[in-house]
């Protein structure tokens, strides 16, 4: 039986129905459990939805969400690679572009290929659309582990440091404006961590 | 502290968060567990993105994305209502508007009233727009009950008619090209669950 274009593309899309058993290292905001990848995508394309208003240049928005939408399913088979892990970004990107040339060739070859392209766009970062997708990407974990009072930086013991350089500049490039506010949050929060340690210290010698 | 335009709208994502603890009758592809609202809106807009040729109409891709971005949010307040679950259409329509309403108002208003009418357009299903992505909305758990061998139909003793009569209009309206391939599969998931059917019977009568 010969594959129509329609078969193509409904394979895909099952495929892709794996994204949303890829666990992320980031909880969900009521801390129930960590979130996916899938419904990160989605968050994230709401993101851009909504905060385009903060784009450092001019964004085409739908393009913005087009990339995000398809930003991560190349963790169908690598995973998903922690910000705070240390690993090796070299081995990581090579796996990451094999998988996105495995995925985005299950399509029809045309459209496969306009994916692949704003997906690669995406990854190197340095049209506005892409700066923009990235900023988002970086701001929605911050924001997360602002608001459940330091989520994976707690975990993995992340200084004021590690985060301003592992955060900042992907934000402040595609969203300055959004970083300003993370800095106010950033500062606060590890003020705030300071306080409680230094009062958890007290407490203990009391 | 004066409530800046930033403020509500990070306020609105914080608690859109929430409909990804939303549980759908639908399962994943795989059975591992339920597919939840926030996963089940990222698929969708992936479905708009790859099959938007199959619209019936002439399709603005982008607005349908956005449409399928934000249809479920109501769920949020009113839950995830199931097609097989017998549910007052007239209630559910009541509760979901004052949903949207509630939730498109934390936003600064321009913008929660943008988002609102785009809400309202999806559910009266009358622009080409909305009538593509509510065909989708009807066409993926068709899918997903077809390739994981009856999924919900298969829980809740769904006929063929009643396939045909909740899932059959909106996708012909809006896909109709998409509806011939659900036709096919639908006949076909029948025809072998009442070849099982008889099996079995042969088998505890022998």
């Amino acid at each position: 039986m010969q594959t129509t274009i329609l078969d193509k593309q409904l394979n895909f899309l099952r495929e892709i129905d794996r994204l949303k058993t890829v666990v992320r290292q980031s909880p969900l905001l009521d801390k129930s459990r960590n979130e996916n990848s899938a419904e990160h995508s989605w968050h994230l394309a709401m993101y851009a939805l909504i905060l385009n208003e903060y784009a450092c240049g001019t964004v085409n928005t739908s393009r913005v969400i087009q990339m995000l939408l398809l930003h991560d399913i190349v963790e169908i088979d690598v995973g998903d690679v922690p910000i705070h892990g240390g690993f090796s970004g070299e081995l990581q990107a090579e796996q990451e572009s094999r998988a996105a040339v495995r995925l985005f060739a299950l399509l029809p070859q045309q459209q496969g290929n306009e994916f692949l392209s704003l997906w690669q766009e995406f990854e190197r970062a340095e049209t506005e659309d892409a700066k923009f997708a990235k900023a988002l990407d970086r701001f929605q974990p911050l924001l997360v582990n602002v608001f459940t009072h330091g989520g994976t930086w707690a975990e993995n013991g992340v200084s004021l440091e590690q985060v301003v350089s592992r955060y900042g500049p992907a934000i402040k490039r595609g969203a300055p404006l959004l970083w300003a506010v993370c800095e106010q949050w950033v500062t606060q929060h590890f003020s705030e961590q300071a306080l409680r340690v230094s009062g958890m210290q007290k407490d203990s010698k009391g």
